[in-house]
């Protein structure tokens, strides 16, 4: 049974100081922490679910599931051996670092290596706030369309990593990897994209080697 | 050309104040607004692409595009024959109804007997304030999955109908309509579900003729 804990949004104008201190507290026990944000349905679940079975064994790992309400994504996360915590946001539509804070207060962080927050399912307000993590990941899943920069541009801006889950169905919704790219450039032209199917598996093992190679990096550089 | 224009979020307090303020400009004019919320990429755009032509010659129609940033939308809905107008929400993941009246000032409001908004790309926010609308409709993408209710609760709740888009994929994803009507009914019994694909046509129509006996329930009642 996965603990269930319930968070209050923090004051925007503090929110660089409570990162700061989620930092501060990850540092203290090498602990790394990654933020996955999408919108509703684009697969983040899923994905954890293959990125906890890629890295078994080389890393401890737990999970912030961040919901308005429920608990079918943690349930779902400690089948695959993670531990989870599920946040109920108290209607808020995004994380926000002090709320990232109480949740990560009520683990042992000497216990996880990595850990990653499953953001709230939105493409706006999540982008907007720094929670303190080591690296941010999004999802685009591909019937949301190669158009979404476009209209949702600050999220793809702000990200190192994007993820196109459901490359598998790029046919059906006519969805262009390469007009992907070319929305994506202008805004982040460092931007890693990394096309996968959660469902098939396909493309995740280059996530995983992604993400090994950004935790052998982190673990090489000073704390 | 569609005109772009910024709107500013109200006081949150103040906001049935505004959506009384909206029903009121709307009621002189005999105009109906519907509210229309949905994820990102889940066919808010081409649901309303289907709906102009449907309801083409009967009805005169105006579409608020509400985004972040961008005008892709606005300027698809010109092509098919209705006045488009494009809302920059200065960032914010939803509108209100202080918003959604400027929006509606622009317009001549007694050209135009049926506005849709479209509203930010958004599960969480949008159904948390009242614009001051006649219906809402919310559309359901089927790889979004059918245990969305459960994530999104309030969006269910509040919805006057929920639109099942992109249903001719509900095989590849394995959607269950009976599993999400399931989730649905302990939040809204009443909601109209409606499986629709705005991208074949099928079971549009439904949706059309939902859509023209409100219109004409309306049309009927007192003003």
């Amino acid at each position: 049974m996965s603990d269930i804990i319930e968070v209050k949004a923090g004051i925007e104008a503090e929110n660089d100081k409570f990162a700061a201190d989620v930092r501060k507290l990850l540092r203290n026990t090498h602990t790394r922490l990654i933020n996955l944000m999408a919108s509703p349905g684009a697969g983040k679940t899923s994905l954890l679910e293959q990125t906890i079975d890629g890295l078994k064994g080389a890393y401890k790992i737990a999970v912030l599931e961040a919901d308005v309400d429920a608990d079918v994504d943690a349930k779902r996360i400690e089948a695959h051996g993670a531990k989870a915590v599920q946040i109920h946001t108290g209607g808020s539509c995004h994380m926000d670092a002090s709320m990232t804070l109480q949740a990560l207060q009520t683990l042992d962080l000497n216990e996880y290596d990595l850990i990653f927050l499953e953001n709230v399912g939105n493409l706006v307000c999540p982008a907007e706030f720094d929670v303190g993590a080591d690296l941010k990941v999004m999802i685009l899943s591909v019937p949301e369309g190669d158009d979404k920069p476009l209209k949702y541009p600050l999220m793809f801006q702000v990200t190192d990593c994007i993820l196109v889950n459901k490359i598998d169905t790029d046919e059906i919704f006519d969805f262009d990897l390469q007009k992907l790219q070319k929305n994506v450039a202008p805004l982040n032209p460092k931007a890693q994209i990394i096309p996968i199917s959660a469902f098939t598996g396909s493309g995740v093992e280059n996530w995983i080697v992604y993400l090994r190679e950004k935790l052998l990096a982190w673990n090489y550089s000073c704390h």
